[in-house]
């Protein structure tokens, strides 16, 4: 059983890391401090990796300030979360190979089980949810700080709950955190009632430069450096603006192009029918058949060209 | 016991009308429909009483074409939900003095205890929480059309679980109703993610055309009859807009101005401390102290001038 492989080596690893993935979310913050405070409960000497810098925004949550750049090579236990490849780590992918073992907790359809203990769980609506589950079986208490880290993880991942893969289970672990101390009021107004006036300047570019093709099926939108430095607003701004796109009534497809140095970052959302796990695998990316991204050496023109193409194919336009 | 009282009453009861407020909402809707079709499962004649129209946004609701305008007088028991006191009722408060017996079943503060029999809760996140209880207690299996109507109540009274109402119970209900059939993906995109593509470029329009005032303390935002000739908008989208500035991080006070013919009409925001009911009633409007509004004869220019001159003062810059 990789349940109790699991279980074991966590009980028995005297110095553990957690990592995530860059670009983190909330989801992989969430797991990764939630992760720091449970396994302290355990005794253990715990580190938390994230080869990028923690968005402002999730800066509130405990335990983020624990999270460093350099890793310690030292770990006899690597405890990766919601990180669908090793590519995703950054610079931890060259840890993994050093530690004798390492345990891979994830929640995404195109993960690939690099691990040498794979826990992935494709109907959990976040790694959030399977780290909660975790943390209870390891017998360890719940209390407020691990409730809030966990509960942002919940909330972000599920667009509060409004994302199809949120299920009863999702509100029994939500309402679980709620009776363990995590703020609602505090939690939601943080993070979805804030925004910076830069970013909002951001949203408003990205909406003014708009496209819509194929009798209003896909909603295009590029972010350029130059829409960068004319809002002052860098990478991690564009977190979720491809909602604007996905949630026009006619749309099905939402793609969001963003680009970094000589490569394109792309993020794809569909709402019904197209698989867009599929799409983005054609850019050497993945993720899940109603969100994936990928990141792909070109121009936003190449790249805008090809992906309008291929969705062209599956809209049967 | 009122509870026990309530349930007799329901049980003896062959004719049942169920009401809820003028200006419907997703919990006063969820609440009738559910119980049309609960009530009906305990084999009773029950009829739904609105006096106004069902929102566009609600009409995919199952039963809301159950809804009517006139009442019939001859019920004999009348159910009200999710309705402060007699006059949000509109014309069903003539029929609450003629029936023998009532229930007012609500959450809010403010309620009158206007029925015979009251069951107000108000630690309730919505009225549909209250509904889903009474409905397990009398017995009546869920299925997906009650399990749907009561979601929908649960999802638009927390703000889809935002507001610092939610409970644990609250997402307790909600798992329940979801296990029972109702589809997170299709309520969430109907009710939440569904903007027609006008309206969205208007917001485009608002943002890249807003300004701050006062270290940013000030979300200065307007919209000419040209915005709306433009986006092909009208003055029904103008709705939430407002919002985009109220939740910039620096801002207290979010303004709105937008042209009607030779009138301005206003809104106003506060997050903390500022009153805008009083500033609102210096443009011959009103409200409450956080959200207020008026219609003031003038050009955009004059108010906008007049506005940032006394909000200044309020906030002492």
């Amino acid at each position: 059983m990789i349940l109790n492989d699991m279980l074991d080596s966590i009980r028995e690893a005297k110095k553990i890391i957690v990592v995530t993935h860059v670009s983190p979310d909330g989801d992989g913050i969430g797991c990764v401090t939630a992760l720091y405070k449970a396994l302290n409960k355990l005794n253990k000497d715990v580190s938390i990796f994230i080869d990028d810098d923690v968005p402002e925004i999730y800066k509130f949550m405990p335990y983020t300030e624990k999270i460093t750049r350099p890793f310690d090579e030292s770990a006899d236990l690597l405890i990766a979360v919601d990180c669908a490849d090793t590519e995703r780590m950054g610079n931890a992918k060259n840890l993994l190979r050093k530690v004798s073992k390492s345990i891979n907790i994830d929640h995404h359809i195109s993960n690939t089980l690099y691990a040498t203990m794979n826990y992935v769980d494709t109907n959990a609506a976040s790694s959030s949810e399977i780290v909660y589950q975790l943390i209870k079986i390891l017998g360890i208490d719940l209390d407020k700080e691990i409730a809030e880290c966990l509960y942002v993880g919940v909330v972000t991942d599920t667009g509060h709950f409004m994302y199809g893969s949120t299920t009863s289970f999702t509100h029994e672990v939500a309402g679980d955190l709620i009776n363990n101390g995590a703020s609602v009021d505090k939690i939601s107004n943080t993070i979805f009632h804030k925004i910076k006036y830069s970013k909002l300047k951001l949203i408003g570019r990205v909406i003014n430069n708009m496209e819509l093709y194929f009798n209003g099926k896909i909603a295009y939108m590029e972010i350029s450096n130059e829409d960068f430095t004319k809002t002052n607003t860098k990478a991690e701004d564009v977190e979720n603006i491809i909602n604007y796109g996905r949630d026009i009534d006619s749309v099905e497809v939402a793609v969001m192009l963003v680009e970094k140095e000589d490569f394109v970052k792309g993020s794809l959302r569909s709402k019904n029918y197209v698989d867009v796990n599929k799409l983005a695998r054609e850019f050497g990316g993945g993720g899940h058949v109603r969100a994936s991204g990928f990141l792909k050496k070109g121009t936003i023109k190449e790249i805008k060209e090809k992906i309008l193409e291929l969705i062209k194919i599956e809209l049967n336009e």
